[in-house]
C-alpha cells in the first residue's frame, strides 16, 4: 500500500519537497534542508516558528490561535511546530524563523541580505591616468595605485601591457587576496562567480554562486564515479596502491566529474568557464586526498596519517580544474584522517563553537562522524557505521534514489512513501530506521534486536501487521513490507533478522562515538542543548524513530534535533563567500580535537550495549 | 711601445691583476674590486690603508716609516695609497683596511665572517618522530612542528609521503620563506647554493655562491648573446616588436646563456644543479624585461614605462632556469623604464643610504646611471652616454677584451699597458679616457676638444709626443697611439678628431647627469664625499684622467672617487644571502627619486657646458 504525497514549496528558496499528509511543516522544512527555530522545544508556546502558508493552509491549532490573530491567520500564519501538511502548499519562512546556522543564513543571503559576503576573490573597475614622464609608473604600480598593493604572476605580467592599453586603461582588476589575476576590458565587477563542492564518497554535490550577492545560480549532485573502484573509502585507498596509476586514474575519475558539473551548472546559469574564478571543495580526508591527487595510502593503516592537514589553495589548473586560468582552488583543512574537510565545513556551516551549551552535531553515514562542542572546546571523531545507512547489506536495500521506499508507517497497517513517486523497488536507509522503530513499537522486534517468529508476537498485534510476518524457507522470520502479492509482478521487500543485525551494527557505531566523546567531555546527554543532524541521509531520518532505535540519544527533547542539511556544502559555499569562513575553518581544524574512538579502553563496551535498542 | 705588466695577487681574495710598474696598491686593488679605505684622502697620514705585501714588497716610503716599526716594515706592512707595485707582488689586505661597502663585506665574508646571511633558502634537518595514534599528525604537519609552520605546493605535497618514508623520517627540510620545497634524505644541510647573475647589456656576469658560508665557488662571465640583436637596449626593444616571435627568441637567448653559465659553474664547484635553490639577478630595465619574457614595447617610446617595477619571486622553472625544480628566481626592483635593478643592487651593495653625507655613485656605460644620496633622500637618473666608452663608434675603439690597450701614459712617449699582455688591436674606453687627459695635458687638444693641427702644437710639446701628430688624408689632424712603423704587420691606432667628438658627447651626458641632479639635490659638488664609481668600466678608469676630462667633478678630491666593482653583481649576490637586503632593496627602489634629466628646462645647457673640458 502505497500512500499519496503531497508537493509543499518553500519560499523564498523556492526548494519543493513531497510529504505524506500530516507531516509537520517544521519536518518537511527540514527535508527542503531549511531548519526552522524551535526554542520552545516544538512546543508551539514561542511563537518563533512562524511561517506563512500562502497556498493549502490547514485550519489553525490552538497554540495558531493564541498566537495570531484572525487576520493572521486568514493569510495563513502558522505555527511550523504545530502545522501539519493537509494539501499541496506553498509554505513562506520568514529569515527570522529560520536557525541562525550559517546554512540558513547563506539562504537568507540568497534572499538578498549580502553584509557577510567578503570573498577571496574581489573585482575593482578602474580607469588609470595615462602615463606621462612626470608620472611614468610601471603598469602594475599605475593598477595597484588604484587597487592598493598588488602581486601578479609571470604569466599575467607577460600580457598585462597589451590587456591595459586594449582596455584604453578602463577595466576591471581580478584579485584574489592580493594578487592581480586578470584584467578585463571595461566594467565586469559584476561577472565574478565561484563554485563550491561537497565530496562525498558516494555523492558529489556543486552549487554554483554569484560571488557579488552570494546567490546561488545552479546547483548539481552527480554519484562521485570512484565507486566504481569502491563504496567505501577503504577500498578505494586499497585500489591505489596497487599500482602507481591507479592514483591518477582515481583522481582523473573525480575531475572528470566536477568538470563535467561545472559545465552543467555553467550551461544552467548561462554563464562561461572563464568568469568562475575559485572552486572550493570540502570532503573527508581520502576523497579531498583523491581530489589533489594526494598519495592516501597512510590513510589505510594505522595511525592513520594524512599528507597534509591545514586549508590548501592552489592554482585550479594544477588539480585539472578549467576556470579562470589563473584561479584558484580552496580545499578544507581536515582534522584527522577519518574526520575530514566535510566535518570542518560542517562545523562552519552550522557556526558549531558558536551555539549555546553543548552541542552534538552527527553527521550519519558509511562513517559517522560526531563532534560535540562544549566549554569552548571541540571533540571530533568518526565511527565505521558501515553502508547499512546507504541501504547496502540490506537484503532489499538501495540507494535513495528513485524507486526507494523512504519512509514507512506501521499502524493499522504499512504506510510507505517512495522517492520519485514510482512502484517500490527497495528501501533507503531513513525507511529502514522507521521499520526498525515501528517493529520495535508494535513489538515484532525485541530490544535485542530479535524478530519474533509469528508464534510469538503479541496479541495486541493489529492482523494488518502480524499477516505481514513469515517464515522464510530457512524458517527464519521476515516482515513483508511490500510487493510479493499472488499475480502482481512487483519484487518482494521484506525485512529479514540479518537487516535487524546489520542495521544495529550501524546504529550501534554511532551511538557508541556519541557516548564516548560524552563522557570524555563529561557532558551529560541531557544537556545537550541541540543535536544537530548533517548529511544527505540524516536529512531524510524521522527523529522520533532514530531515537526509539537509539541511534540519537533519546534523553535529548526531539524538538532539540535540528537537521542542518548539506552542512558540508554549504561550508563550502562560506569559504567562497568569506575569507573569514576559511582563517574560521582553519581555527576549528586546529581547535577540534581528534578522538580515536577505539583507542578509547571502554570502546567494546560502549559498543556492544549501544547495539542494544533502547526498551522502550 | 708596450710596458711590461706585473701580476699582483690580493689575499685573503685570491684575486690577480696585472698593472704597471709603478701603480699605487690601492689602484691595483682597485682594479681587483677591492676598494681600500683612505679616510685622509690618500694623504700617507691616517695609516688606515695598511697592507702587507708578503711578496715583491717595495722600499718602505717616509709616512710609512712614520707608522710602522722596524719589525713590521721587514714583514711588508705598507700604506696602499702611498706604496708602489715594482715587482711580482703578493699583497694581504685586512679586513679593517677595505671601505665598508657591502660588496667588501661579501668579500669578507668570503674570507669567514658570516653574521649577515640570512638567505631565503633553509636547509633543517630533523628527525622526526614515528606517528601512533596517540599522535597521528599529518605528514606535513609532522615536520612543520620540527621546522615551524609549513607551506607546500602540490607537486611536493604528492611526493612528501614517499620522501619522508623513504628517508625514515631523518632528513633535511629545504625552504625558502616558509614553503617547503623539498626534503632530502640524511642531513644534507651544508649543501645549499645559489646563484647571482648581472645581466648587462654587453656581459653577463654569474656568480655560485655556497648560502651557508656566502662564499664564491665559482665566476662566469659571458658576452651578453642578445649583442647579436642589437649593441644597445633601444634596438633590442625594437627587435622585440618587429613580431609576436621575436621577444620569446630575445629571452631564450638571454635564458640560454644563464644556463650555459650555469652548467660551467657547477661543473667548475663540482656542484649538482638540483642543490641550487635560488638564482638572483639583477639587470636594467630592459635586461630583466627580456629576462622574464615581459613585453620592453613601452621601454622603447616616450615615457618608457615598465611592465613591473618592484622584486619579482618566481619560479625558477618558470623562466626556463633548470634549478632544483621548486627553486626560486628574484629579479631586482627597478626604479625607472631607465634606472634599473642593477642600479638599485650597486646602492645596495655599497649601503649608498647609509653613507656619511652626500654620495655620488656613477655607474659609466652606455647607459650612464647616475644615483645622489643626501640627507636621507635619493635622487636617481640615467643618461645616455652612448657606447664610447665601450670603445664602439671610436675609430680604433674595441671592447676590453684581449689586445685592447687599456692604459695609456703620454709623456716622452706612449706607454701603453695591453689587455692579455698581447700585441694591441685597439683601445678600449679606460685607454680613450687615459688619451684624452694626456693630450689636454699636453696641449694636443685644446680645452673645446679640439686636436690640433701640426703646425699648432705648442712650443714645449716633447718631440716624442709631436712626432705622433699627423694630418690625414683628408687633411684632419690625429694622433699615433701604437702602430703604422714600416716593414710592421702591426694596424695603425690612432686618435682622431672625431673621436674626441664621441668622447666629448659621452662625458658630457654623464657631467651634466651628475650636474642636475646635484642643482636639483641643492648639494654642492665640493660637499660630496664619496664618489663610487660602478661596473666593469668604471673600474678600470684612472681617477684623475677622468677628472681632467671632465667625467668626474674635478672639485672632489680624487682620493674620494672609489671604485666599487660590479656593484650590481654584488647587490644580486646580497639578495642571494640575505631576505633583508632584499627588503632593503625594495625600500631603496621605491625611496629612490626616479629624475627625468630631459625634463630638466637646463638639461640641454648642462649638456653643451659639459661637453666643453675644463680648463686646466
Amino acid at each position: 500500500m502505497q500512500d499519496q504525497q503531497i508537493r509543499v514549496v518553500f519560499e523564498p528558496h523556492g526548494r519543493a519537497v513531497f510529504v505524506l499528509p500530516g507531516t509537520k511543516i517544521i519536518e518537511a522544512a527540514a527535508r527542503a534542508g531549511l531548519t526552522v527555530e524551535t526554542p520552545c522545544g516544538g512546543q508551539g508556546t514561542c511563537g518563533k516558528c512562524r511561517v506563512q502558508i500562502t497556498q493549502g493552509a490547514c485550519e489553525p491549532c490552538k497554540p495558531a490561535r493564541e498566537i495570531f490573530d484572525e487576520r493572521q491567520l486568514a493569510e495563513g500564519w502558522r505555527l511550523a511546530c504545530q502545522a501539519a501538511i493537509c494539501d499541496t502548499a506553498v509554505v513562506h519562512i520568514p529569515q527570522g524563523s529560520l536557525f541562525a546556522g550559517r546554512h540558513q543564513i547563506l539562504a537568507e543571503r540568497q534572499a538578498g541580505a549580502a553584509e557577510e559576503v567578503q570573498p577571496a576573490v574581489r573585482k575593482v573597475y578602474v580607469e588609470l591616468p595615462a602615463a606621462t614622464l612626470q608620472d611614468s609608473a610601471a603598469d602594475l604600480q599605475r593598477l595597484a595605485a588604484a587597487t592598493g598593493e598588488l602581486k601578479a604572476d609571470l604569466s599575467l605580467l607577460r600580457r598585462l601591457p597589451e590587456l591595459l592599453r586594449a582596455a584604453d586603461f578602463k577595466g576591471t582588476a581580478v584579485l584574489t587576496d592580493r594578487r592581480l589575476i586578470d584584467f578585463e576590458a571595461g566594467d565586469t565587477s559584476s561577472q565574478c562567480y565561484g563554485v563550491a563542492f561537497d565530496v562525498g564518497t558516494t555523492t558529489v554535490v556543486g552549487s554554483l554562486l554569484d560571488l557579488c550577492s552570494g546567490e546561488e545560480l545552479a546547483l548539481a549532485a552527480r554519484m562521485n564515479p570512484q565507486v566504481s573502484f569502491g563504496d567505501d573509502v577503504l577500498s578505494r585507498i586499497k585500489h591505489t596502491s596497487e599500482a602507481p596509476a591507479k592514483l591518477a586514474e582515481m583522481n582523473h575519475t573525480i575531475i572528470r566529474a566536477v568538470e563535467e558539473m561545472i559545465d552543467t551548472m555553467c550551461a544552467e546559469a548561462k554563464i562561461q568557464r572563464k568568469c568562475i574564478y575559485e572552486v572550493a571543495f570540502s570532503g573527508n580526508t581520502t576523497m579531498e586526498h583523491l581530489l589533489c591527487g594526494l598519495d592516501p595510502a597512510q590513510l589505510g593503516q594505522v595511525p592513520f596519517v594524512p599528507v597534509h592537514a591545514r586549508g590548501l589553495i592552489v592554482p585550479a589548473a594544477e588539480l585539472g580544474i578549467a576556470i579562470h586560468p589563473r584561479g584558484a582552488a580552496y580545499i578544507f583543512p581536515v582534522i584527522g584522517g577519518f574526520v575530514g574537510g566535510d566535518t570542518v565545513a560542517g562545523m562552519l556551516a552550522t557556526r558549531l563553537d558558536e551555539q549555546d551549551g553543548a552541542v552534538l552535531m552527527v553527521d550519519i553515514g558509511t562513517n559517522g562522524e560526531i563532534v560535540l562542542a562544549y566549554d569552548g572546546k571541540i571533540l571530533a571523531a568518526s565511527t565505521a557505521a558501515g553502508p547499512a545507512f546507504e541501504g547496502a547489506r540490506i537484503s532489499c536495500g538501495m540507494r535513495a534514489t528513485t524507486g526507494a521506499i523512504e519512509k514507512v508507517l506501521l499502524k493499522d497497517g504499512v504506510h510507505c512513501s517512495v522517492i520519485g513517486n514510482a512502484d517500490p523497488v527497495g528501501l533507503c536507509g531513513s525507511a529502514l530506521v522507521d521499520v526498525a522503530a515501528d517493529l520495535l513499537r508494535q513489538g515484532i522486534v525485541s530490544p535485542t534486536g530479535r524478530l519474533l517468529k509469528p508464534d510469538d508476537l503479541p496479541d495486541s498485534l493489529p492482523d494488518a501487521l502480524r499477516d505481514r510476518v513469515f517464515l522464510d524457507e530457512q524458517g527464519q522470520p521476515e516482515f513483508l513490507l511490500a510487493g510479493g502479492a499472488p499475480g502482481k509482478n512487483q519484487p518482494r521487500l521484506s525485512i529479514k533478522q540479518r537487516d535487524i543485525r546489520e542495521l544495529q551494527l550501524a546504529t550501534g557505531a554511532i551511538r557508541a562515538g556519541i557516548s564516548i566523546l560524552l563522557r570524555q567531555a563529561g557532558v551529560r546527554t541531557a544537556d545537550l542543548q541541540r543535536v544537530l543532524i548533517a548529511g544527505g541521509f540524516g536529512s531524510f531520518i524521522r527523529r522520533s524513530n532514530a531515537q526509539r532505535i537509539g541511534l540519537l540519544p533519546a534523553e535529548v527533547d526531539h524538538q532539540k534535533i535540528l537537521y542542518v542539511g548539506n552542512a558540508s556544502l554549504n561550508g563550502a559555499k562560506w569559504a567562497l563567500l568569506s575569507t573569514a569562513a576559511r582563517k574560521q575553518a582553519e581555527q576549528l581544524a586546529r581547535k577540534a580535537e581528534h578522538v580515536q574512538l577505539s583507542n578509547d579502553p571502554q570502546f567494546q563496551t560502549e559498543f556492544a550495549e549501544a547495539m542494544i535498542f533502547p526498551e522502550k
